[in-house]
């Protein structure tokens, strides 16, 4: 692979717009490229470098018997209205209508998503423990987006929820409150 | 990995809402669940199904020098207004506003994005050949998402864009076009 066939374009002077030294680095050394205000490109070799991450994630979770699952980007506004918080996360979610003018928000986390899975999939404390996790992208409308990549409106995140416990006694309660609406999150559990 | 430590959750019924045999199979063999028409989560097997194709195709990519690069979901509406695609898109596109109130689309494709970049940083034919390719999420509001992860309201999508020539002087000409306003794409051209 030659310099010359590459995508990496170095910056010899510090971007005005990069406020903290892992932006600067980031944008200097050609691993990413602002498309707005908060909204970046990967380039190849910050490509590379979040793939590499991404799979010693992989490699950690899978040895303790972790499963890993994409989530919806595009999820509907019921979910968000029935946990209480399509009004608390307010303006720092992304909201929009589908062409039949059903709501739409832009999943800034999984919470509700994956209350809902294990709802609909959890049967018996004999089907645990289960251990879930995802590496994948998060939306927030963030008032100044500061901070390149760690602060950005499309988060790269890794999020795992452990789903286990010593005796089935106190998984029968769970199985029981997860057959109920969705519980209430507060904007801090986030 | 026990069974019954696994997230596969399978059907014996064939579901009403896949009308496709690849749709049925994916549904009744665990690998995906509907979230919302069109919208899907991807199960444990089928994220392993899908992660083990993204790493075949990369391999491929990278055995003739292509280089994967990650390009931003969302997208101003500047862009697809230049080129012409934010009208003829229409409601095929996501379209919202940010906080501020400014226009922004879901990206349904990314040759606008792909051209942008192409304009920044390759400076002289020298830079060239250069070889591109994403594999990423595209968002599309189908009227009628039917067929499963194959039509559906996000795609997983493989691209490569291809910048090469045999000769210097075809690309003096190209350098110079692509200094020029993004092109007027066709609807036809996805």
């Amino acid at each position: 692979m030659k310099w010359s066939r590459s995508l990496i374009p170095t910056l010899k002077e510090n971007p005005k717009e990069a406020e903290t030294p892992s932006h600067r680095l980031l944008l200097r050394g050609g691993f990413i490229t602002q498309h707005q205000s908060g909204v970046y490109t990967f380039l190849p070799l910050g490509w590379r470098v979040m793939l590499k991450i991404q799979n010693i994630i992989r490699e950690e979770m899978d040895a303790i018997g972790a499963q890993e699952l994409l989530m919806p980007a595009l999820t509907t506004g019921d979910v968000w209205k029935l946990s209480g918080r399509w009004e608390s996360f307010g303006k720092d979610m992304f909201k929009l209508k589908d062409r039949k003018g059903k709501d739409i928000a832009l999943a800034p986390t999984h919470e509700e998503i994956i209350s809902l899975l294990a709802k609909d999939y959890i049967r018996s404390y004999r089907d645990l423990p289960q251990i879930w996790y995802q590496l994948q992208t998060k939306f927030r409308d963030e008032p100044r987006p500061r901070g390149g990549i760690l602060s950005s409106q499309r988060i790269h995140n890794e999020r795992f929820i452990q789903l286990l416990t010593k005796t089935g006694k106190v998984w029968k309660s769970v199985i029981r409150n997860i057959k109920k609406p969705i519980p209430k999150f507060s904007r801090d559990a986030v």
